[in-house]
């Protein structure tokens, strides 16, 4: 693996082996010194052309826990917004001798052009492009499935193996603008999950038809049907609601139709968890009780993250030596 | 001491011990090599809801003086911005395993809620919050009052102790919206100071009578009485002045009546001592030459506040064990 | 070497002794690892009145690279912005400890304030100075035609020496304002080099004929009858060329007058190079064919950015001893 842009380009192996070393490093994390020598004296850049300070401080805490020295890169007020093009802005990088760059960007694909255009060595991290890809959060969200219901004595898998081979996720809310949703939908499945996409019919992809899995208009039946092992909330982004024309449902039309609450929390099944991505708008897509309740794992979901991304981060730039 | 949120929380005993650790942090710098690795593999989190570069700065070079790994967490265009909840903010910060969380917020009382309601396993630091408390500034202001004044040769304590007992400071200005003036009079106190608010009638809070303190609406009176072993001028919100409604006197009125000038620096006793919090407003509440005068101790209060908060992290990363 | 404020400060052997120190530092860049562990417990503050991503990473990667603490500290939301003096600021700075300040600011003379007001104990480095200075730039741009056109197998100097004698090096482009082209102007023929600033007759600075240089206002003059060993072509600012008043060109008269094109980079010596500070307009001061041909270091000049700002720092701060 030289680059991760996509879950797309995972094989059932290399996410196993990301899952695998992630593992380890959540291990060392519950150590009393958290920080390994590893990538001393390697820089991690972190180039944000948009903000998002949950990924970038996640990211940075799993560099620093490597010993790596961080570069916190906004394009606000940079020489990107007067107009350098992404081209120079990578053979900058390059030339200040970054190992890796970390790259959030509203445009879909801008990571893949910084690691393929041939204007970088560095390794390239997809840390959310446009409605593309957010590959990290796939696995980190796999991670957390791994966890809670695989190989342990609970939950539909026990004993089974290292993948995802029997599990079936409910995705839900925003599929059209979601990353997550896309980045999940290709890694569950390579791990031998079932997926559902839930979502309100105008939020639902041209051409989901051709991706590996369900598609629902009904929260309901999906779940009395579907029995999900797992239920993962999308976050709704509130400035498209306003966006108007009859696209997007009112907010109270949202959470009742595709909101999680007490009660739909209750059809779950006993071993079934509760995700979502964060930052929760609590109250419109999730209930406050059902952010809350012991089945949410939104908060270890944050924990896997700092791991998958020491993980990643380790073998981007010494796992291929 | 698990947290510092109040220095109402503290006892003079625990004073003392900041004090004194301090005072063995402040000896460290005079070192070739300032670095100590007391703190390595630990994470501290600077959360900034208010801009406060000087408050940011100090508590970031106290951190990594310590060898600690320091994030900054700025409200500003980060997913607090987009609505998430305190709670939420500081799930996340455990989940990604801060140590220590230095906050700063413009609503009273958001760092007591972060310490207390369950959300993090974390040292809470207080950097400000609304026109509450600002505790770290009171210690190092304790800090630059012993050293001057007390135990020493000179000052109206000298070999005395290492409290403040004896000292009467004035505390001159906006005492309404001072967090400032807040933490100074519990600690000072605390530590056996005698206290003496001086403010326009406008600025003094609601209930002061009930503080242990005293307060007058006479600079010059309270100059002359008073002989004050130190004067601390507290900031004017330039902001307020223009809030009108004739509650904040204009800015000559009140720099004439409770500004610092050359002609009143000229009656304080030989060996008192003149403190500002900074950043100043020079020919405000202080005169330039008040500003730069021999008496005046405030670029020591700078670096007595990177001492200061040394020995705050350090205690309450390490002192429980 | 106390400060670098100016190139207009270094003799000779100074500005020599710092491309051999960068050139040292260069060396330890391309081994495995990377950091040198010269500045640890050292602080260097990068206080930016001005955005530039450019410069303040380059500036961290160095410091990072020695071991040194960054402090980053933008003018933005700060107390500057509410009015702190700049003699406040360094008196802050200098209480914290800053072993050395990098300054950006908007104000020509602003780092020599701060350097000679007897404010500071640290090494300040200026890190440009609205239309004054950047010297370290100049020192890379120095140091890039040494790596490419002195003492190699090529170029018109080669084995002569270690510094630039014989050289002709044409600067092209908004001169008024800028402070690359001082810089450089004076660096430059220090080391011996002859220069040849070419600019519109309203972009050339009043008294430029006291400076020790050659002034064109014909860009394809210069380049048939000078033969210039490099070009080096300026950034232009957008933001001025709507400025109007007829002072500026507009983009395509400058551009035609004086953009670097494939016709104009045909007619340079086989031996000449390309340079341009950066970030790029390509299309107004440069064609994309020109910013990518071989004979463009542009890339270089970042990479070797980092180097000199390596030996800068390591100079001021443990050069002295």
């Amino acid at each position: 693996m030289k680059h991760l842009l996509s879950t797309a380009d995972l094989s059932r192996a290399d996410a196993v082996h990301v899952l695998d070393t992630a593992a380890e490093m959540a291990a060392t994390q519950s150590r009393e010194i958290k920080k390994l020598p590893t990538l001393r004296g390697r820089t991690v850049v972190n180039l944000f052309f948009e903000d998002s300070t949950r990924t970038r401080i996640s990211f940075e805490t799993a560099a620093k826990r490597l010993s790596a020295d961080v570069i916190n890169f906004s394009a606000k007020g940079s020489s990107v917004s007067k107009g350098e093009s992404l081209k120079d802005t990578a053979l900058t990088l390059q030339a200040m001798g970054a190992d890796a760059v970390v790259c959030r960007h509203q445009a879909s694909g801008a990571p893949h052009l910084l690691a393929h255009a041939g204007w970088l060595d560095a390794a390239v991290v997809n840390a959310g492009d446009g409605t593309h890809q957010h590959p990290t959060q796939a696995l980190l969200d796999a991670f957390t499935l791994r966890r809670h219901l695989v190989g342990g004595a609970q939950g539909p898998t026990a004993g089974s193996g290292s993948d995802l081979a029997g599990l079936h996720v409910a995705v839900v809310g925003d599929v059209l603008h979601s990353r997550v949703a896309r980045s999940n939908v290709s890694l569950l499945t390579t791990l031998g999950a079932r997926v559902t996409l839930v979502a309100p019919p105008t939020l639902v992809p041209v051409g989901v038809e051709a991706w590996p899995c369900d598609v629902s208009y009904d929260f309901d039946g999906t779940l009395a049907d579907g029995k999900p092992d797992a239920v993962m909330m999308l976050r709704v982004q509130r400035e498209r609601m306003s966006g108007g024309g009859g696209f997007f449902p009112s907010p109270l039309e949202y959470s009742r139709a595709y909101g999680l609450d007490a009660r739909r929390l209750a059809t779950l099944p006993d071993h079934a968890i509760v995700m979502h991505p964060g930052p929760m708008n609590r109250g419109l897509e999730i209930s406050a009780d059902a952010a809350d309740s012991p089945r949410a794992v939104i908060v270890e979901q944050v924990a896997n993250g700092v791991a998958v991304r020491m993980a990643v981060l380790y073998l981007l730039l010494e796992g291929n030596r």
